[in-house]
């Protein structure tokens, strides 16, 4: 690999600020999680996007969550096909490796995956509609949940709608796996989905009682 | 999504400590991160383990960071064939959408999918092979790293290299989308390759000079 | 005391979170609580292990009930000898002091003292017969117990055994105290004795008419 | 031990309510906990007042932190002769078998036994000097800590200030424990030392730089 370059110096700088403190403070715990191995309590699916803080707002740094981040927080449906599968394969190894209590799927406001997808289906990013397209070819699996808030007249309103649906689709896409359904059926796997907004802060779970997301 | 459950209290409990606190003390920058869009400088792509400290590590939960984590930091050749690739998108839409200036890979110690990868290589974990099994089909992205450390006799010494092989074939495989060579080549981006030690925090880069990792 | 640290940053979150929710919800209930001085209604006797949910279960954090915790939730024998006696303090000033109306000792499924004791007595711990281990001669007082169980021939049933004879260990041990044994005679206090087993969250109680532990 | 009641139906009430909540919403959690051990980052050491609500200010209902409660959060002198010591016990178990990162000793507003110590030295409470009194020969523990605030004029304060000296106290007795100053020196385990306003829910801990007790 000559193309790879040393760790730029201002990531250098943090890291060492990270081990006189945050290690330095935690070691003999950080010790005996390398030792003994992990043991999280519970999978986070969210966004990549940078400004979405899960390991902050659950206290999450500390060996308790297995967090797998992508595009717009999204679980495809089950396609045993013999590819490659990233979250798939990071969901499987938590139910049936991990054997995690919880999945929680998070979504948040002003996601760039999920405005990619309303313009895509909307008809004004004819560029994400080829094949060629990763981010598109990803967004297809929100499709669905597209024609669902369609008609909602407010644009901004329809993409917030989107975000939600993307934590809906992942949700019932994740029962579409015979592991992930049986777990929730004997009970030793439950399911949740929340939105965050990220600027005012405030954190809303979805409620299947009210078919709806309140805030925390 | 009748099965979704409400957010368990303790995770409650949590956020609402991160808005008293975090939030509290950083809701002007939330605010113009959440009105003027993300503007990250590097996209961090890591393994999902639980005791992978990445935000913490680099300072990242300030909107600077695109992270993308997966099962052992993996990412695939560049495969334009239509499917959802989750981890290609992540790639794409960093490059071209956010045209980030750094890509770090990140592995660690102690990583459990590398040591799948390992175990079904050497024939000691059958069920990994079948078609059906996601980690194994996600793992196969590092059969070509195995075959270069195979000959190591030392078991742990050999998986410790193959969690570097797993940087490195990440670093291979993003050159291979063009998006990603092309803005390398005009200096617009640079990749790099680290290794986190878990149990005493210290962290490796990659040296193309010494084609090897040297202690940050 | 120079060796002391600061509080660590994970716990000062959490700290932040409750008194952001439950100290907000309650605050004038633990305003009077803070003037009025505490009222309990029972004393707890329960193990320090991790896993019991004493407060928990009994919803027991809001000034009802006087909580002593140590090793194997045991009580020792009467010996007014002028030593530090930390659990019959705690007794004393409970039933002298407080006046409490019940007294509640419960043990609990998976103890690792009454393990050490079991290992102790059986001969596979001679390190804890030293004069010098604390948790040997703390666990000498479950000796007794240790007799009436050696005889069951599955070492998991017998250590179950000998977990709920710690309970009664205690009971018997209380009424050796004789603030205690005039109080159980006026009526004015009851003790009790509840097993808990940890994984399937199920409580027993004791019950002398059929001398067993019986399922709440 | 025919003196046993079952147990009060109010608690069994509570019990069957909290096994439909928080024990239905956790028990994969529970019963993971309760198949592999506990494995708690933290002992906690506090007094068995019922309004001190340390499980909950650390949300610690969740196996992370071993508990030991008594009159005054006090930890005695290493006295390794023999007799029973439930604290120096607790102590040694977290320590050398349990290997905690971390132990805080947390005192308190409003503390009855230090309010008793504080009689019993200023001799207003002659009934604690007895020899036979638990309650006073456990307080005498703390007698050091009354010769350094009896000159505190104001009776409130001098209490508020020897309820911290009880914290202080604690700390430093657990550094004559061998296995705990070991520990300490190399690292694998730190102290800290809060304390808690009942009424207002601030925690100060203790800063050995500043030599004092500073809000959190």
């Amino acid at each position: 690999m000559h193309n790879a370059k040393p760790l730029p110096s201002y990531l250098v700088q943090r890291y060492q600020g990270w081990k006189a403190t945050t290690y330095a403070e935690n070691k003999t715990w950080y010790r005996r999680l390398a030792e003994e191995g992990q043991r999280p309590r519970a999978m986070v699916i969210s966004c990549c996007d940078s400004r979405v803080h899960v390991t902050s707002i659950f206290g999450a740094d500390q060996g308790e969550f297995f967090i797998h981040r992508n595009i717009a927080n999204l679980v495809p449906p089950y396609e045993p096909d013999g590819d490659h599968h990233g979250t798939s394969a990071a969901v499987e190894y938590a139910v049936t490796a991990l054997k995690v209590a919880h999945i929680v799927v998070m979504g948040h406001s002003g996601c760039g995956g999920v405005e990619g997808c309303h313009d895509m289906c909307s008809g004004k990013a004819p560029e994400l509609e080829e094949k060629s397209s990763f981010v598109g070819r990803w967004m297809d699996i929100l499709r669905p949940g597209y024609e669902k808030v369609k008609d909602i007249a407010d644009e901004s309103e329809r993409k917030r709608a989107l975000e939600k649906q993307a934590v809906l689709t992942s949700l019932e896409n994740l029962m579409s796996f015979p592991f992930v359904a049986s777990a929730v059926e004997t009970g030793d796997l439950s399911v949740h989905g929340v939105w965050n907004d990220i600027g005012d802060g405030s954190l809303e779970h979805y409620l299947p009682t009210e078919d709806g997301f309140k805030v925390v």
